[in-house]
């Protein structure tokens, strides 16, 4: 977005729309999941709005008396820093280990497009969504990750066999899933194991 | 989605899977609006994230009261029925009068993959987003109107060009922005004009 995208505005609509402008750019953020048909990689925008429809669908399975509405808020702005920090492949431990501190970064640009008492507001839920403290916040990356595992398995497990991820790997990397949503977990492994009998992972060394 | 997507799976998982996988369709569904920097043509799916975002970000120029919750779950679910009905153009005369049908069979046969009660429960939202009768479905469609207004004037009126849109039908077709949120639509008509100046509508004949 340029400032001249928006000439004529003022306070607090200019940074407003200065902000949902920026965030046209989630749209370009490629993660490592296939979409299931066209086989293109996932971007961000779409993914948080696929999250926040599991949150929706799923809640029955989540932590009891969880807030949907605010899960729904930050699963909506849980990617946005990926506008300047990228999306970080959850399996790469090196890429993993910078992750905070861009994120970080790109929290301090992006959120404080916003007028400042919205800019707090919307990086509060960002912050608790990382912290992971709270009911909401636990349930919310459970979720995270449950998406990202079922997005491989309804494309043969094609991100796992680029990035050589293994079955054990999976399983004991996704536990925030278990954690939050043990039913789904439970459903879930069962799904593991059968795609594992179709070759979906890559063997074990 | 083939029903071999999650074979090990029971009720209610079973049906709240497939419909998720469903869901990945709408990625795939492309509006005439384009992303900013990519100039590629926006799917539905980040069309709903970025509109949800502009509930969240808008709800102070909202009407009073408006329950934001309700909005963000509305919007979130808004486009569904297009995974089946694909997206109509907003100013496709012919397309529009044919829409309401083909989006009700969709919304019959897409909610409908959910357990009976939860299925329910969606297509009520859907339906309240089509009837327009609260303020929070009245407010949801102008943000809808509002989101695509704003992509045109970012893309330099691309969309507008291609199809032979004019001011003055861009200002007397989105008037459920100016009855939900007054104050942006007065800043949005100053907006146009300016875009007006720029050359970004086509010429009245």
């Amino acid at each position: 977005m340029t400032p001249m995208d928006f000439p004529t505005l003022t306070p607090p609509l200019a940074q407003q729309f200065a902000f949902l402008a920026e965030l046209d750019q989630l749209k370009n953020v490629l993660r490592r999941s296939l979409v299931g048909t066209t086989r293109r990689r996932e971007n961000s925008a779409e993914h948080s709005w696929h999250l926040a429809m599991m949150a929706l669908v799923l809640v029955e399975h989540g932590p009891v008396g969880v807030d949907l509405s605010r899960v729904l808020k930050m699963l909506l702005v849980h990617d946005i820093v990926e506008i300047d920090a990228d999306d970080t492949f959850f399996y790469d431990v090196k890429g993993q280990s910078l992750k905070a501190e861009k994120e970080k970064a790109a929290a301090d640009r992006i959120f404080a497009l916003l007028p400042p008492a919205q800019a707090q507001e919307l990086r509060e839920m960002w912050d608790e969504f990382e912290a992971e403290a709270t009911p909401e916040a636990k349930w919310a990356q459970g979720l995270d990750r449950l998406q990202a595992v079922v997005q491989n398995l309804r494309t043969n497990g094609a991100a796992w066999q680029q990035h050589h991820i293994t079955k054990a790997r999976v399983l004991e990397s996704n536990q925030k899933i278990r954690a939050t949503m043990p039913a789904v977990w439970q459903a879930l492994v069962q799904q593991v194991e059968w795609a594992d009998r179709q070759g979906y992972f890559w063997p074990e060394a």
